[in-house]
């Protein structure tokens, strides 16, 4: 089982904001890694209910020993209006997923949902560069998905939401990225795909309908998700059972683990000194 | 060295809340015993910096998985604004330390400093009941060890303050609690005192002046400190080489330790239906 260093009063705080929290993997995947590195910080599950979301964002954002907040959940967008700058790729995202404090007290935001969904393809030894790719669902998850797609070479990225004009939008602010071809489709088109992405949460609930029915994709396809629990969520088990490789959403979040590491170990010494010692 | 349980997404938070927070012990203390009890939950150290403590309180109440608040100096008084209902030791006192979060909802404050003083005073097999206490200090923490040394049947307590007044709104709340008698004094007055406690902040920084001298306190005099860094003070090592009796500050802190436990063991309940699983 593993265990952190003990909490003192000397400990550093680093919170995942999401609503609900509870399933959330983060903290059992990333205190671990804290301990490993003898840092003297917790990353603590913090359940902040839509309607309280300011307060809670407001309050860690004072709290002067919390160093940075992770965002899941549905506070990716919201998240926004907590960061003095973002970087480029956030940007094009228009969602958060982390939360830095700079030496300045300024707080940096930036988005590893896509990075660390193209490092669990690479993980997995698929490289997405010139493959033609149908993502379904363009909310936040999906339009980091998108962007971080985009800048690893894909050839076609067809966008697909149930909300048209939505996944008109993400098109608009992620097309100029890159040299892929984006395309939104009125209607979902698995046609000589390569790879199909599941980034609606369909799947999270047992009554819930199936995102696309894999069904007729090429031989070779692979079809992904990105929710986490169930690990296997319904349309995973159809492709399986179809006969296709699958590529279950944990990874996105284990191989975003380092992007989080170094982007908030430059933030413990900003913390560090906010605080002065009687 | 102590450990938690691991930290997951399900556990519930306890913040210990001060400007500085690093000195506190309570996390190290308290998060052994969360644990021997195997109850996923931890206590936190949380900055609040003066400025910001309305923010930081804010928030931490919007949290759904935050149990309970620990509060430490300077935000012993401030911290009243953020209970519903106060114990009515508690509104004797002035100023709480601990708030928990109950089933409905609302806050319910209370201050375990003065029950933990005399507690530690029962286990160094000190009675005060009947006895003459000289209580330097009569701030947050000296309010609560009057209300608790008078609850345990003090027989004549004697308020000194720098601040007279304060010292007189003191003991206008306390004294209708207890047949013993309260008397305010403008100069201190040692004579005959069976005990007598600093519970101002002289002895925190090695430039202080002592908050009195012990010199000529009757033989079997006690000379107490509710500082806990360092934990001998200057008179309290001025009154041992004197050869009197001292009791450290750090007594006060391990016997409300069970107060604190008690007080939100059945808080956890309240916390575990706050969130909607998904």
């Amino acid at each position: 089982m593993p265990v952190g260093l003990p909490i003192s009063g000397n400990t550093i705080l680093f919170a995942l904001v999401g609503d609900p929290v509870r399933q959330a993997m983060l903290p059992t995947l990333f205190n671990p890694m804290l301990a490993e590195q003898g840092v003297d910080a917790v990353m603590l599950p913090v359940h902040a209910p839509q309607d309280r979301f300011d307060e809670v964002m407001r309050g860690l954002q004072a709290i002067g020993n919390v160093a940075g907040i992770a965002v899941t959940v549905p506070h990716k967008s919201s998240a926004l209006a907590y960061a003095d700058e973002i970087t480029p790729a956030a940007e094009a995202i228009g969602a958060i997923n982390a939360l830095r404090r700079n030496p300045d007290g300024t707080w940096t935001g930036d988005n590893f949902d896509g990075r660390g969904f193209v490092a669990g393809l690479a993980a997995s030894d698929i490289d997405p560069a010139g493959l033609t790719v149908t993502l379904v669902g363009t909310g936040g998850a999906g339009s980091a998905l998108a962007v971080a797609l985009l800048d690893a070479g894909v050839g076609t990225l067809r966008l697909y939401d149930r909300d048209t004009t939505k996944a008109t939008e993400v098109a608009a602010r992620v097309e100029q990225r890159s040299h892929g071809t984006v395309r939104v489709t009125d209607t979902l088109n698995l046609t000589g795909a390569d790879l199909v992405i599941n980034a609606t949460p369909l799947g999270m609930h047992v009554d819930d309908p199936l995102p696309f029915d894999p069904t007729g994709l090429e031989p070779h396809a692979v079809v992904a998700d990105i929710i986490m629990k169930p690990d296997q969520t319904p349309v995973m088990k159809r492709a399986r059972e179809l006969g296709y490789m699958v590529h279950p959403g944990l990874h996105m979040l284990t191989n975003q683990l380092d992007c989080y590491r170094k982007f908030f170990s430059n933030t413990l010494s900003a913390v560090g000194s906010s605080e002065n010692q009687v």
